[in-house]
């Protein structure tokens, strides 16, 4: 058997042979960097990579290990940062050739947090223009001609390219879900207030959140280990009791989860080969699956995510955008126009019916189900480079705050990766890590 | 000398005294009703009033504290509840004939309080149309031509003629301060978040506190420990260690506290005595006391404060004005349309400023101040039952959420009572209560 490359290790093996001085941090991102050269000028996954940079890193950690002194869970790992979240060593861009050469003075607090695990930032991965739809440069690892999804883009290539083990990206419409399932990677937006969003480009306080991408669950559960925690910076996070979110994931199901089959008012939209896979996939379940029509509540969800999203959106970025002048997309500049001409008292109606979305489908969590199951995306990633693919299937649990991931599961055309989308409850992350390892093994049994 | 009657009591003598056995909570509930009966013609400060509830409340609180069980600080005290305030026992009409006969299934969550604290809720005070500026018929009982404030309007006559020793009033603009400095009562706006507005009328979320008025310092820290505390049915109140309000109230101060005068942008348009009587208390007060100039930044807080309140009204209350059509007054429904036509950019923004006047005023309280010392009021209550004054002085501590406290400490023209405000660091309401103790005995003395 041939030695497995050391840059296609998980984060959680990688940080395991390192702190056992099985391979050294240096080795380790010198084997990613060696991938990202071998891949980049095909995936142009990057915004900025340094590698002299990421190796001094690595050698800071490898003398620090040596030294004896405790080392944090993520020592020596390389991770790549989606470059709307600053960094005080790199310049963080936000995909727009105005802000070209912005340099932080201080790292958002994801990427504090990442350092004090003792991770090696290795780069800033490509985002769309302002993380919305303009597109960047990256492709789709599994197909050159298709979009990686966005706006994560080059966080979610990056790790399906093997370029690094795992990313970190942001979601406010279907910015994680989205592009981990084109790109065939587990992707995870946590609960709306459970990660920092300090530091990291504001677009939409009650939509956006951040969080990893990865190639195994353990890993993301990992990730959540790291970035999860109370914020004073951002109000939206609380304090709270710490949580072990790898312990939670591995722990044994009492009684197996039952999962809410849900497709949505776009599931007439999907493309065949998704709606087929995604009936096999309920059939399969069987009695572990119920079909749950969304009742008609849920309908006004994505007029009201636009509208939110439109408004704060423009509210944060409506200046910038107008003395971007040119340099601005104008789907961008539209946007902002959109946003500007909303009621304020519209707004609110949007954001009183999203309350009363997330208290229901609390209620349905505590009486029904263990967690809802639902496609990622309308189908495997389209071709062309020129759009990110449609963030439908996302919407409503970004609207919501609820947790969700999207599982590398299923292929579609072509043999191409389709994901499965996990939802759980509102703040119970952990356990929809614990469901998703359920229903891996499940499949794979 | 005379037998003090007994429905002059302050709260926190009838308690002890209702506690000891020297007075029965029916003998302290028909002084408040003999009084009552006696002033109510010519005050008017009850919407409504049931003498016998009132007394049956006060005997089943009789029988309970002579079966031995423990009684709450509140124990056979009657309180008036202002009528924008949910009560089961009695209809809830928010001073609006469009809501006669409205009775809600259930009790606020500050009623629930002072009923589990012991308290004889003995009557529904007047309030405001909707609790904003059209007058109900309540009257100054220091002069019957005037207006006693609004919109809690009953709330603070009520106490002032003697009729209850403490109510409850809420305040989004001045409602708790001005009708407090008119009438000269203590009044106290606590800090947003402080209170539970659970089964209040929801004019403005970010605007909307729950307060207490009473005759003495004592009373109102009295009351906040029984209303303060966390209510998960208001998001805006958070967990925390419970505060004895009474006993930091009551601790002495180790150095004198320090003032910052503020005479605000409205200096200019209070009437003359009032301007005199505050230059002379702040010449009083010599080197505890320095003049502070709002900084710049507050000139838009005035315009932040009218935008975020119509919008949120407009919100909150635009369908029912609507469905109540002529039974409606115009000033409301002009508040309505006015709200309606604000761009949620526009809403944004004016929410970023005051909370960027709030961080300004924290840094002031760190750094320079134990208060802030300023006029309640414009002057003494104007003449006329047309109008219930202008809540200008007020405004920018309800859009900042800082606790605030009227004292009755001064008299302008005709010796009518003139307010004297203080307000203190968000979420200090305990040393703002020690700091007006000091600053009412050092006047005294």
């Amino acid at each position: 058997m041939a030695t497995p490359v050391i840059s296609e290790l998980t984060a959680t093996q990688a940080a395991s042979k390192i702190a056992d001085g099985l391979i050294s941090a240096v080795e380790m991102t010198q084997s990613c960097l060696d991938r990202i050269e071998a891949t980049e000028e095909a995936v142009r996954a990057f915004a900025h990579l340094d590698p002299e940079f990421a190796l001094s890193q690595a050698r800071d950690a490898d003398n620090w290990r040596r030294s004896g002194r405790p080392i944090g869970p993520l020592h020596g790992v390389p991770v790549a940062v989606k470059d709307i979240i600053d960094t005080a060593d790199f310049p963080t861009e936000c995909g727009t050739g105005f802000l070209a050469g912005r340099r932080p003075r201080s790292d958002a607090a994801v990427v504090a947090r990442l350092r004090a695990a003792g991770a090696v930032i290795i780069g800033k991965s490509v985002t769309t223009e302002f993380a919305y739809f303009h597109p960047g440069k990256t492709r789709n690892p599994h197909d050159l001609e298709r979009t990686p999804g966005g706006s994560s883009s080059g966080s979610a290539a990056a790790v399906a390219a093997a370029m690094v083990p795992v990313a970190i990206g942001s979601q406010t419409n279907g910015s994680i879900i989205r592009p981990a399932s084109f790109c065939g990677v587990y992707g995870m937006k946590p609960s709306h207030g459970l990660v920092s969003r300090a530091g990291v480009l504001p677009l939409s306080r009650s939509l956006d959140h951040v969080g990893p991408f990865a190639r195994s669950l353990d890993d993301i559960a990992l990730m959540l280990d790291v970035l999860a925690g109370h914020d004073p910076e951002d109000p939206d996070t609380r304090p709270m009791a710490a949580r072990n979110f790898r312990q939670i994931a591995n722990e044994e199901f009492g009684l197996a989860p039952r999962f809410a089959f849900v497709k949505t008012p776009h599931w007439d939209r999907m493309d065949a080969d998704a709606r087929e896979a995604f009936e096999g996939l309920a059939e399969e379940l069987g009695g572990d699956c119920f079909t749950y029509d969304l009742p008609e509540r849920y309908a006004s969800g994505w007029t009201a995510h636009r509208a939110i999203m439109a408004v704060e959106m423009a509210h944060n970025l409506g200046k910038l955008a107008d003395a971007g002048g040119e340099k601005i997309s104008g789907q961008f500049r539209d946007l902002m126009a959109e946003g500007r001409k909303v009621s304020a008292t519209h707004y609110l109606a949007a954001q009183a019916e999203a309350r009363g979305m997330r208290e229901a489908l609390e209620d349905l969590f505590q009486q029904e189900c263990t967690a809802i199951i639902t496609p990622a995306t309308r189908g495997v990633a389209p071709k062309g480079l020129d759009a990110t693919g449609d963030p439908a299937l996302c919407s409503l649990w970004s609207l919501t705050g609820l947790p969700a991931i999207s599982l590398p599961l299923m292929t579609g055309e072509s043999g191409l990766p389709l994901g499965v989308q996990l939802i759980g409850a509102a703040g119970d992350d952990a356990r929809l890590l614990r469901t998703a390892k359920w229903l891996v093994s499940r499949l794979a049994g």
